[in-house]
Order: C-alpha cells, then structure tokens, then sequence
C-alpha cells in the first residue's frame, strides 16, 4: 500500500523543505509559557517573525498575548510549518492530523526515540514512512529545531541569543549543544541558517547540505555530525558543493577510542571506521576539522578567501618580532606547512628597506623598523607575497582583547598598513594572533573590512591555514578527476568464479583470478604428485617455496605446510610428502589442490594491499606497508573505491613511512609506478565483480627495485555465497 | 687579575639582585620625554612607583616634571638602580660610572650585542666582566626590562598594560614581545614579576628561576625560551622548585626544522638539539608547553591545584550534552588523556540519580536532568570524585563571552552546584569550554572563587589536563629519585685504555670495554692466523660470524670484510684470506688485529644503545629501536647522563614501538630487565670514564627473549685524545 501512497505524492519531502526552511506561517503544537513550546513561541517574537505564529494547547486561551487554538482542526488552511512540543508517543498522532491540515513541514523537538531504545526506533521508523508517504519535511526529532537567521525565523526551543550574527555559515549539527556554543562563541562568526538536525527522521544531513549550497545567502556550510548516513547523496553534495566553491566543513564527532571499538568490530582488523569516515571526507573535498575552535578559524579564514585560493602550498610568514616568529614557524611546522626559502630578487628587495641587522629569509621578522614605520611594513608585505615561492602571506601580530589603548593604537598603524596594501595583492593574506582569549575590536574591523581574516590562536590558526591548503589542492585535484568508472574494460570471470566451490580460494586460484587483471603473481604450479612438484620445481628454478594449495586452509604456516627456500630435488621430494601430511593432519576434510611449487621472489619491500567491504561505504582499498612491524606502526592509507589512478600515487605517498620507496639506506628505489598499477587494478577488479567478492587480500605484495615491477606472493580471495 | 678583583667583590651579582628586583630608587639614563627612557618614567610615574626617581639627561632640565640630573655623576648617593637607555656603544663606560656611584643593579635596554655580529659579542663580553667584577645585577640588554607587578615597580622600556594583573605568576622571557602578548592576553593570568631578559650578559634566566622561587609571592614560574644556557644551574633550580613545590613551565621556542638543522650539526645524525632539551626538561620536572593559549590554560591549571596533585593517570570526564562530551573524549584521547571505567558501584549510586535513558559511564552525560536539577549535578560529580579510577574530573561547560545573559543564568547554576560540591571534594576538578573565545564573567567569578578553574579551549585545556598530570607523575617520581650518581662502583679502566692508540677501538676492542662493565658481548676470538681461525670457530661452535678487527675500518661492511653464517671448517679458511685481501685493499695502512670469529646470535629485537656528548649537555644515552627501518621510523629515547635504573625502564616504555618488547605477532617477550641493565651499565661506564670516551655506540644490541638476555653483537668507541 505505501508503495501506492508514495507514488501519489507528486511533491517529495526535499521539494517541500522551503517550507521548513522559510515558512511564512508556523503553528506551534502544545504550546504554554512554560514549556519548550512557549521558548520556541517567545523566540518567534524577540526575533520579530513577521509571519502569522498560531499557537496550539487545549487549556489555554492566549500565549504571551496571542490567540491560543485548542487543537489542529481548529486551525486555519494554509498553516506551512509545525513546531511539535509534545512527547515522543503523541508526535505520530500530531503529524498525521497536521498532514490532515496539508501542513506539509514540521520540527519535532521530543526525545525518546531511536536514540532510546528498541520501541523508540520502531516508533521513529513508523514516523519515517509516514513523513515520506505524505512529503513532509521535518526536522529532528531529538533536536533543538532550526533558526533561518537572515529571515530572523527561529523554529528553536532553546533560547536564541540576541547575540547571533547574521551571515553566510550555514550549521547542521547533530548534537544541539553544538548549535548553542557555536552561536555563543564570542567570534565574529556569522549564519545564514543554525539547523540542530537531530535523529534526521525526515530531512537528512545531505538534505540541508544541499538546501544550504543552493541558498544564496550561504557560502559555507559546516556540519557537526555524530555519524555518516548515506555517504552516496553525501557524494553528491559534495560535488555540487564544488561547482559553487561552497566549501563544506565537518567535525566528525565520536572518533576516539570508545567510538573506535564499536566500529572496528564491523570493519576489520587494521582500519576502525574512524579511518574511513576520514578517507570519504577527504576524497569528497570535504574539510574536516577537530574542534569547534577550528570551526571558527577555519570558517573565518574561507569566509574572505574561499575564492581566491591558494595556487600551491608555499606559506610566508611574517612578525614584528623574532621570539613570536620563531614560535610561529615552530607552530606553522607542527601543523604540517611548508615555509619554503624566498629567491634572490625577493631577499634583494627586503634588504633596501629593512635595517642591516635584519635576517633576510622566510620567515621574516620586519623587526620594530617595520612597526614604527609602516612603509616598511607594507615593502615587505609587497616583497613576500611578489615572491614566486609563497602562496600565501601569515602575518602574525597581537591582537587580543587585552591589549592597552596605546598598544592597541600602534597595532591599527599595522592592520592599516596590511589593510591598504592587500587591495592590490592578489594572493591571500591571513592574520593571526598567538593568544586566544578574544580579540582588540579596532584591530579586527580594520582588518574586516579589507577583507583579511584575524585568526585567534596560533595552533588554531595555522591548522586553519593548513585545512585552507589542503582544501585548496583538493579542489584542483578533484576537478581534474573522471568523475566514475570506466567499466569497459571490465573482465568476464563469472565462468570463471562459478567454479569455485566455498567462500574462500586457495592461493593458486586466487592468484589466477587476479592475473586475470594483469596483476603479476609469483612463477607456481600446483602439484598433485611428487614427480610433478620434482618437475615443476626445476622448470621454475631453485629455490622454491612449497606451499599447500586449498581453499580450506587459510592459515598456511600453522597448518605447518609452507617451507621456503629449497633449493635441491631432494628436498622438493621429502617437503611434498610432509606438507601434504601436515596438512591432512592439521584439517582432515579439507579440499586439496596439491602442493603449490612457487618461485622464491627476491627481497624488496613487503606491502599488503586488500579491498575489503564496508557496511556504510562499500568496497575500499588499503595499501599498508608490510613485513613484521606492520600491525605495530599501523601505516596505512585507505580509499573507498572507485578510484582512478592519482589516488593510487596518493595512497603511496601518503603512507607516513612511504621514504621507503624512496631508496631508503642504500637500496634502490622501488616500482612505485607498479605498485600503483597493481593497487587500480586490483581496485578494478573488486567493482568489476563487487557482487562476488568480499575481500581481495595481497598479502605480501612484494614491490621489487624500479623497473622489476612488483609481485603477489601469497593472494587470498573470499567470496560472497 | 680579573680573578683577584674577583675575589674583593664580597656581594655578587646574584645577591645584589633585590636591588633589580626591588629597588627603592631608580635612575634612568639617558632620560627625555621623546626617547624610551622616557617611556621607562611615564611607566614609573603611571604605576604610582613610591621610590626616588632620578632622570638623567645631559640636556634637559626637567622630564615630566621631574628634576632631571645632567650626569651619573650628579647623582645622589645609594641610588639602587639604574636603568640605562642609551645605545649599544655608551653602556660600558655608563656602567663603569654607575660603578663609581656605588649603583648595584642596572637594565640595559640597547640591542646591538651578541645578537648582531662578533663585534657586538666582545662588547657585551667585556660587559658581562665588569658585571662580575663589580657584583653589578643586571638585566639585558637587547630587552625591554622588567616589571615587579607586586609592588608595581617597572623599569620597563615599553608601555606597561594598565590591565596589567597582580599575581602569582612570575615570568622570564627571552623575548619581549611574549611579555607584552602574555600581559595582554584578555585572561585572568596574574603576575609577580614580567622580566624580559635579553640577552642575560649579568643575571641569567637561571637566576630569575632562583630569585622567582625564593620569592613568596611567586607560586608559578613561566620561562618563554629561545636557548637553554647553563643546564646545571637549571637542574638546581628545578630542584629547589621541586621542594617548594612551585612548577616551572617552559616554552622552548625554536624547536623547528629550521631551528633543529643548526642543531643537528653539533650533536649526531638522529637526534637534534631539540630532542635534546625536552629530554632535559622533563628529566627535571620542567613542564613544557608548545604555545601562549597553553601557558595560560596550564597556569589557570596549576594556580589552583598545584599542591593537590593526582595521585593517579584517570581522569573523569563530564558534560551535560552528548555531543560535546564525545568530543571532548576524542580531544582527551588526542592530548594523551585516559579515560578508565568506573566501577560498578560508581555506575550504581549514578543510575539512582540520573534518568532512565542516561548512559552511565565514564564519560558521563548528565543529561538535561542535570543542567535543571543541580542537586542530581552535584550528585554525578560527588560519584565520579568518590571512584577509585578517578583522579581528575575534568567538566565541559559552556562558559564563552558571547553567552546570552539568559543562557549564562543558567550556567551559572551549574557553576555554582560545581563550587558547592567541590569544597568536600579532594580530588582536583578543572572546568573547560570548547570554544576559546574569552570567558563569561560571572561563571568565571563563580568557579575562581570556589578555587575551580575555568579553561578555555578544548585542544589547549586537555593539552593543559595532561601537562599537569605528567607534572604530578613527574615530582612523585623524582621525589624518590636518588640524588647523584654514585661513583663507588667505578672500574678502573685508566691502565687498560692507554694501551689504545688513534682515536676508536676496534669491535672487539670496544667489546672488551663493555664487558668489564659486565654488558654481555658475543662470544668471539680474534685470529691473526687462518688455523687459529679454524680453531676458534670449532670452540665458539658453527655457524659463526667473521669480520675484520681493525680500530681503523670503521665500516666493515663497506670494506667487503663480513663474513656471516660461515658453518664449515672450508668456509671459514677461504673466509679469512677473503676478508685479510679485502680490508688491506680497502685501506692499505689500516692497523689490522685479525678477523674476528664471532658466535651467530640467534633472532631478537634490534635494538641501538648509544652514548653521545654534546656541548651544552654533556654525555647522554640514546635507546633506538634497530633494523633497517630505524632511520625511517625515528624511534628513540633519549636522557642526559647520569641515569637511574627506573630512567632506563622509562626509556623503554617511552618508545613509539614499545609494544614490540611485550611479544608481538606471537613471538615471546622480550627480555625487557636485561636491556635496562645493559642501558644503565653502558650510560655508567660512559661517566666514570668520561674524559676518555667520545661516543660508544652498541649498533646492534639484540635483546632476546625474557630470561635469555641480550647481546652486543657490534660496538664501537671513541675516544678523545
């Protein structure tokens, strides 16, 4: 039947979001002064909402002065959002008569759902359906309701600062204590839209995002999210988010140890979910951040310069004086920067202006010349930032509210001196303060209306610039990319796999499977009888490795039936016999192949790539670095696939120990460019046949000196049934 | 005849120091209204300074009023200090009149010393004797001067804050502009005294540290640093701190790439100065800080809990959203922070007060409930103090500048449940926000007044969380220290070390040293015959090991002089020839004491026990873990000399990789007691023996399974000659 009913509703609940986003009238259901309906009702006045406000509540007769309905049916036609004030158990009952009304959105304020319990989730499921069935937009339940902050239209049961700036920051926030620190913080922070989503019963995270990116009034979007829900529509705002040069900033919230545990028990061994929340933020261009302190540098700082982005990675750094530019640079380095060396012509340039006793370099400390004489100042500015080096000018100067008058006074000279000769810099200019405890109000309106953001905070500040620069590459990155797979070359192993019998194959024929994609597999041949594994030893050449072939026995070496390195005929005869001994030992019904006879790989640099499969993203590659240490130094990178071949270099380089392609202590350097090869089209292989596999594991991936390629040692292949 | 002058100079510097410190009149060189001498006066006159001031200037008459003097001369008798603001070329012959005048204390404010060329470093040397010659305490130059903000006396070269805090706080900077960032900080943090100390040609941060403890009304010590000079003289005050239980904070600036590269050059290949001095630092109970917001977050700490330290690592973690406590948790755990279960018991008395749906853990959640009920708030905060697990209870608050005065009201109920309850409460309880924006007053006022205090900024409060912990650890353990290394059981190696020539030992040479101190070598012979080498593999038993033993090949493997696994009579008499032919030809007039038959050392962890000096430091012991990663991987712990046994065992546990010891990936643990003897005896040897020994490196020392020990497979000493 709801199948039928869904079909008939012609305009969904995303089409209708307006609604709940700018509605010209609300009606707020269970309404008194002293319930969460009366805030939401006094917030609707303090504000000046100019649109009609009908409160409802049995018992009263007016709520702070205005006419009270006794019930829904009262209403008049033509209501466009609810303010639902009442408890869990009476919200379906309300939003059915609402629908009645063709009310078609509503917040949901009421806790005591999916987030509870058992009954809690089934009750919000029901809801659910009858939100999608009607093509309500609601928000919550479990939250603080929104406020459209440049129409001044709170739907919002806490109270709404009188502080609350208006601006182009549009937040969604899980949790609505975010909402309340982030509009009380102190800054200059401004939004467009405050919007506390709760259990994202009907309007989903990607919903608003998508709403806040079309809105003019928005230009940034952050979200504080407790989790990730549907990472395909996400996807898609992302890349929408893109082509606006909106960009979109996350702290995900839940990533610590606790948060870790659950997650790992889905995911695998290695990789927690944390892992892959981040590797889907970062190839979707999404910023993610860590505190709401970030937040708020962060969005300071693309609120002047999400248009004007950095070309490289380059950053200057400058100061009045030595000591904070030291710590700066301690700071800025900390924090994963580059302040790359400035040319000739540049320290030639400074050099004029700046006193003898000067260091001429980058960083740059304009010394108390520059601060008494603000020409200087602004030479200096001017030399940095013409320099070919630097893509980006940090200037860190005090700045706080604490500072005297007269201190304050000299400190404007500067912020007018970066005011005046940023109009014709084209690069962009931060400033930022090493103390955070709020800013010197004339300092910060100089600086605003030149458009050069004030960071407070070193930390703080030179992890925004580190967000900004890495926002910046991703986005030249990303829009140089294919946007999907290319699946032409897909392989036909359907035949192939429907041989296989169980969920796992054995070494041999996993490695079949993945010659099939070009993937270079170790010399071998599985050996039934001992002649033949005498024979196939010599046609491979000594040594070998001898290692049982079965689809049953995965753990090779407990089985005791792996020996390497035998190098004479004699040996090849004993080691057959045991290993097919061991192994009838070690599992008496297990299916086997035979012995596999393997040539031995010369040493090189031990990687694992696998593709394993995710409940919430789907198939996703990780390349580690391999050999004994490699659960201890945990250095991985993970992608979520597809993937095309940039993100296979990445996920190299991005490795913390990846020096080790490099030609590290004497040896050469390795086949990265095979290595990559192997990581797209093992890639490949997984979605070519996503249905089939689970988990594709390489394990070791020997990557041998450049030129002599790489090659699959042990292969393990499970299979969905 | 420095040294007799020495001698007559009954009262030093550093006892003269109250008379820079806290002098009872005060002459300013070089004085008018236009000059930073000026600046000085309008300082003295500003903060109502009570002692006689004395301009002097040759041109004026008067300075702000003041009768000016035209010469030093001129002046009265028992003037206690001076403070001279003329240029870098007048200050010697000033100080030499000062002298005359009996004027025992002086601020030089010029720069133009040391910090500009050699020319200016002789000057400020032959300074820095008359100093000393004359039992003159100076401050400087190339610094802005000091504040005594308790008796409100500065002789201060730039404007002194009228905001300007009294305190507990005493701070030495070697930069000014941290002096006048961290007095303008907007924050509550209050000072005794604010030095900026220069260049430290007369009294040194050292004696600032002395003088600041001694003090009694300076509980905490901030030190903003760009070198560290005289680590003796530190290592005494950090003692004296400890016993007075007034900590030291430390912002080493400098510490990046750009700093360490110079650095680098003096001290070895892995280990830059700046792992060097946070060694140093910690050993000593110091805390460091890596920025202004932590100084100020850890001083907030410390002014109300420095003498109630956590007996333990747990800390509690509490908030009254969901959202905002998870984030704090992934904050916590980022900082280093624990965060243990509670016991049932706990998780009982808290189920009684908290509603159905509240998640009864450490972190708790003390839901709406608790923000509206503060009884059921004292209540959580009276159960998470009272469990064992728990040794800190750290809170998240919302308390930012921007609140509403609605929403503050509301807070402030909370603020002052937290004071009430916490005045039966011991364990120590700290208040954060996450958002670093300046504080709520009244909030603030609340939590300062019942002793509790308020952080800001979650990435800098859990920073600050954990300085203090470790701080606590830190004075438990050096507390039970012993004091000095005792010599008793020095080996008299004098008669066996003069039989060396040249500058190195050769590996078995070196061994032989090592085991007088009883570190376990490999067995292993030198033969200068091949039947000897024969001879001795049969007694040392295959397979056996053969190398060059050379004090002048330093690089065996280079010179195609090792030889391993040798497991026949055969081998090992083609081996010797081999290895004699090679190193004669890799260098011809190498002094060669045969090849070494040395036992095979069965598989263990790799380990690098090293002994450096360095010159500011002296000797220290480095402990890395080995292998062909070891470079790439950087992990090692290092400690200046000398060490006890529990620093050896820090040493370990202190590295990244750790783990590797506690039997990884199935092998068995390692013999964890047998590397901290061998880390102890080697950093021993290195001090009884220290005017001999230049660096002994045990490269690798393999550390075998528990019970089994470990063993110096190759070694190599340095001696200085």
């Amino acid at each position: 039947m709801s199948e039928v009913i869904k079909m008939e509703a012609i305009i969904s609940s995303y089409e209708n979001m307006e609604y709940l986003m700018s509605p010209r009238s609300v009606a707020i259901i269970g309404c008194s002064e002293k319930n969460m309906g009366g805030v939401a009702l006094s917030n609707l006045l303090n504000m000046g909402y100019e649109g009609e406000i009908y409160p409802v509540h049995p018992k009263n007769n007016t709520v702070y002065g205005l006419r009270c309905y006794s019930s829904i049916s009262e209403l008049p036609d033509g209501v466009e959002c609810a303010v639902i004030a009442l408890k869990s158990t009476r919200v379906k009952q309300t939003l059915k008569e609402l629908n009645e009304k063709n009310v078609k959105a509503a917040v949901i304020l009421a806790s005591g759902f999916a987030e509870v319990n058992e009954e809690g989730q089934k009750e919000q499921q029901e809801i659910s359906q009858l939100l999608k069935e009607n093509g309500i937009a609601a928000c919550g339940p479990n939250c603080l309701g929104l406020i459209n902050v440049n129409e001044m239209t709170p739907l919002y049961s806490a109270d709404a600062p009188s502080s609350l700036i208006q601006g182009e920051v549009g937040l969604v926030s899980h949790s609505g204590s975010a909402c309340i620190a982030l509009m009380s913080s102190g800054s200059d922070l401004g939004f467009s839209y405050v919007i506390s989503a709760g259990n994202e019963v009907g309007i989903t995270t990607a919903d608003y995002f998508r709403f806040l990116i079309e809105d003019e009034k928005t230009n940034i979007v952050v979200g504080v999210l407790e989790s990730i829900k549907n990472p395909k529509e996400m996807s898609e705002v992302a890349e929408l988010a893109r082509k606006k040069g909106k960009p979109i900033i996350i702290l995900k919230v839940g990533k610590s140890e606790t948060g870790e545990k659950t997650a790992l028990s889905h995911t695998g061994a290695i990789i927690g979910s944390s892992h892959l929340h981040e590797a889907f933020l970062k190839q979707n261009g999404f910023i993610e951040v860590s505190s709401y302190d970030e937040i708020i540098t962060t969005t300071a700082l693309l609120s002047k310069h999400r248009l004007n982005l950095p070309k490289n990675n380059g950053i200057g750094v400058m100061a009045i004086s030595g000591g904070q530019l030291a710590l700066s640079c301690d700071i800025a380095e900390s924090a994963g920067l580059q302040i790359p060396d400035i040319e000739e012509k540049t320290k030639e340039d400074l050099a004029v202006v700046l006193p003898e006793y000067a260091t001429i370099s980058n960083p740059l400390d304009g010394t108390s010349d520059a601060l008494f004489n603000t020409e200087i100042y602004k030479k200096c500015v001017i030399a940095l930032t013409n320099d070919p080096n630097i893509d980006l000018l940090a200037i860190c100067q005090d700045a706080t509210s604490g500072l005297d008058s007269s201190q304050s006074a000299l400190y404007q000279n500067v912020a007018r001196a970066i005011a005046d000769v940023s109009k014709s810099i084209k690069k962009p200019i931060v400033v930022f303060t090493h103390v955070s405890g709020g800013l010197d109000a004339p300092i910060h309106r100089i600086l605003n209306s030149a458009d050069i953001p004030l960071l407070q905070g070193a930390h703080a500040s030179m992890k925004a610039i580190k967000k900004y620069i890495d926002y910046a590459n991703s986005m030249d990155q990303l829009s140089q990319r294919k946007k999907s797979y290319d699946q032409d070359n897909r392989e036909s192993l359907d035949l192939y796999i429907s041989h296989f019998k169980g969920t796992s194959l054995s070494e041999n024929e996993s490695k079949r499977v993945l010659s099939r994609y070009e993937i270079p597999v170790t010399a071998e041949k599985v050996a039934s009888k001992v002649e033949e594994a005498r024979d196939y030893a010599t046609e491979i050449g000594f040594p070998v490795a001898m290692k049982i072939d079965s689809p049953d026995i995965l753990h090779k070496t407990e089985a005791k039936a792996v020996k390497l390195s035998i190098s004479e005929d004699q040996k090849v005869i004993s080691s057959f016999s045991e290993i097919m001994e061991n192994a009838k030992k070690f599992q008496p019904d297990a299916r086997i192949n035979g012995v596999l006879i393997q040539e031995m790989v010369p040493k090189g640099i031990e990687t694992i790539v696998a593709v394993k499969n995710d409940p919430l993203y789907g198939h996703y590659v990780t390349l580690g670095i391999g050999g004994t240490l490699v659960e201890m130094i945990k250095d991985f990178s993970i992608r979520i696939l597809p993937i095309d071949q940039q993100d296979a270099y990445e996920m190299i380089h991005e490795l913390k120990y990846s020096e080790i392609f490099k030609g590290y202590r004497g040896s050469k350097k390795a086949d990265i460019d095979e290595l990559a090869h192997v990581i797209l089209k093992l890639s490949n292989l997984a979605i070519d046949h996503k249905n089939y596999f689970n988990e594709i594991e390489i394990n070791p991936l020997v990557v041998l000196e450049e030129g002599r390629g790489v090659k699959a040692v042990d292969a393990l292949i499970t299979i969905n049934r």
